[in-house]
């Protein structure tokens, strides 16, 4: 199974500038081994099962909740059955029909 | 704390009508007690833990997992510590401005 | 054709407390004319046609630019040919299923 | 103004294999010159106005119309005043703190 989870979480108590709170989500996400890709308006993980996708999820709130009274996240998933790899593979097999694109 | 959780979860892969299976995830969130509210556009639980919220996301994809190959799910969430009844409040806080919306 | 729109819009840069700027942008709506639904999450509003769910987007941001440097948004359509009253419809037919919703 | 827009807009009623679809889609993108990614999960775009931003997803629609009776989509945006090239800036302020991510 491949689980795509892309999600962005961040505090709306805490003024405009929140890189520091977003940084160490992140940080926590490259540290748990998990394969993900930063974008500019979240990040993107694949995971196996979904109970370990929402375990990232539960862990990023986590790492705000010490210091954050109010946190926000907007989050999608892509779940699909005998599939992997598929963070690669959908922008792959949106190259195969118009050529090269992120140049 | 008062976790509000907004979410739609439905197959891609069954064509145009996709009202049994959402039918489903509704019935399984109206039995489990947690609060809730149906709306045109998904559903809105209030839990008191995330853990309490990721587990009904994680149990609407168990509902359709045996028959559906590929399931799309949008959602979003506003976490606050100290609160609590976020649900009415949230509407009711607006309508103390402007006064009754929803008429 | 229906197009539904939920979504929810509110200033980054304003604190936790941000029920007067979510107020603008709802009274606003309500005086467009427009369907809508205020959630505990975001306002749901159905058109007939994309551009004008586009131009009630712009609107709400109009509203906020004045007063805030940074706004995020959360939105999500579902645009169907072929139909109308889905703002209804679609709570309707899964009553039809599973029976009486959100008691 | 910075305005980043993540989003994704697919069909529904076409079954599990939409690449051809979604291909359509970024192929109008890079075709109208605006700065734009794509990521597993959707395609981000910077423009310096919400109308600009807006039209594109009105466009990308219109790609989609002809052959597609029901259409889906998630969206978010972050818009700062006084900001521009957010696109790549926000990655480069989470580098700036914990490192080289992305690898």
């Amino acid at each position: 199974m491949s689980v795509l989870l892309e999600f962005a979480m961040f505090p709306t108590d805490k003024g405009e500038s929140i890189s520091a709170y977003v940084s160490k989500i992140i940080q926590m996400i490259r540290e748990s081994g998990v394969t993900y890709q930063l974008t500019p308006m979240g990040t993107v993980i694949e995971t196996e099962t979904i109970a370990e996708a929402l375990a990232i999820v539960q862990q990023s709130y986590e790492v705000l909740e010490l210091d954050c009274d109010r946190v926000y996240s907007s989050l999608k998933f892509d779940i699909r059955k005998g599939k992997s790899k598929c963070m690669t593979k959908k922008i792959t097999s949106v190259e195969n029909i118009i050529g090269e694109v992120n140049k």
